[in-house]
């Protein structure tokens, strides 16, 4: 059996790899969407089974590292908070797959507006991810809190896109479905930037302890 | 220290009481828009604290006990279930308030169609949420099958009611963010399911070590 040290350097990297995966979903899903890509869509649900097969493969290895060398203090932490980022990462590839489903649905309609907001969302929501996994990785705080306070923006996004997409239904009841696809578009891009926030808050805890889950500390 | 089973008791009997609360949370919701209970409605937002405090409280129960107990086998298996179990059960709490959350939006508006379905699918949904519970607790695998096969159905009556409301929304566009508001509180009870099958799926691999995440088992 290798050494504990490098089997939690093993496990660090499967979680990178894994958020490789998310990220590249949500990035084709989003481009999917915007430019009618039909093949970058059915890329992201072909590799749903890829990221659902690495999340068990990355729970059993920690729980095995749990088991087997039952690690104490710091080390057990880490362990604990690579089980729920890596849930975490998996949620966020079942919600590129929903946007992915919703680009699918979208192809042959004429555009609705929005669809200039939503990239831009995107970006922000796709470096909220990276910088949460690289938060974990560099145990950088401050790369952390930056994250928390993306969130804030990014519901902001989120309001203005279902504000225009209910006017926009309001002004063309008979594109109503089109219009409804965008606001879970959005819907879902807020929800991977809280799956990516609350890593930002393990990453906070398990550097600082410093608990900030359910907003215990201000984010200002 | 209490004896090591004591405490898995303790963990047991505290994952109870947080699913009692998500319950009841979730019952609540709907009465508040289905009955337009105003009071209901806040006594959802002010208990969320509690929900969430205790899910913390949950969570350092069972690290501690990772960490002072060193469990293996079958015992270690439990208490890393209970952490993903306490963190759905949060979760579905999360949910509970945005029912909440939508019922105070709806509690002026005049009736929109499909209140209807929503008490029903709302009951499914809340013996979902027990049934999943009981079935770790008992270590119930038939119960467990149970869950999995009645997501479909919501899934159904989601559908069901999304496409009522578009009917609704086509006919009467001045009355679109009611029953956009209804859309979300179907999808919240739909996501709500999806957390109590995942307690179920945890409950099959605890029981019978059978991998039914991601429907490696198919559903009949």
């Amino acid at each position: 059996m290798r050494h504990f040290e490098e089997r939690l350097d093993e496990l660090r990297k499967r979680l990178l790899e894994m958020s490789g995966l998310v990220e590249s979903a949500i990035y084709r899903s989003v481009h999917a969407l915007v430019e009618k890509d039909e093949n970058l869509a059915h890329q992201v649900l072909e590799n749903e089974s890829h990221v659902n097969q690495m999340e068990i493969e990355i729970d059993d290895m920690a729980v095995r590292l749990l088991a087997l060398e039952q690690p104490v203090a710091t080390d057990l932490r880490f362990i604990t908070s690579a089980i729920k980022i890596n849930n975490d990462l998996e949620r966020m590839g079942d919600l590129a797959v929903s946007i992915a489903e919703r680009a699918l649905n979208l192809m042959h309609e004429a555009p609705v507006n929005a669809l200039v907001d939503i990239p831009y969302m995107a970006n922000l929501v796709e470096s909220m991810v990276r910088k949460s996994l690289d938060a974990f990785v560099k145990k950088d705080s401050d790369l952390a809190r930056s994250v928390l306070i993306s969130d804030d923006a990014v519901d902001d996004l989120r309001n203005g896109i279902y504000n225009e997409m209910v006017r926009f239904m309001e002004e063309n009841p008979q594109r109503i479905p089109p219009a409804l696809n965008l606001i879970f578009v959005a819907r879902s891009l807020e929800r991977i930037a809280d799956h990516a926030t609350n890593i930002a808050e393990d990453v906070l805890f398990l550097v600082e302890g410093i608990d900030v889950r359910h907003h215990a500390e201000t984010r200002t």
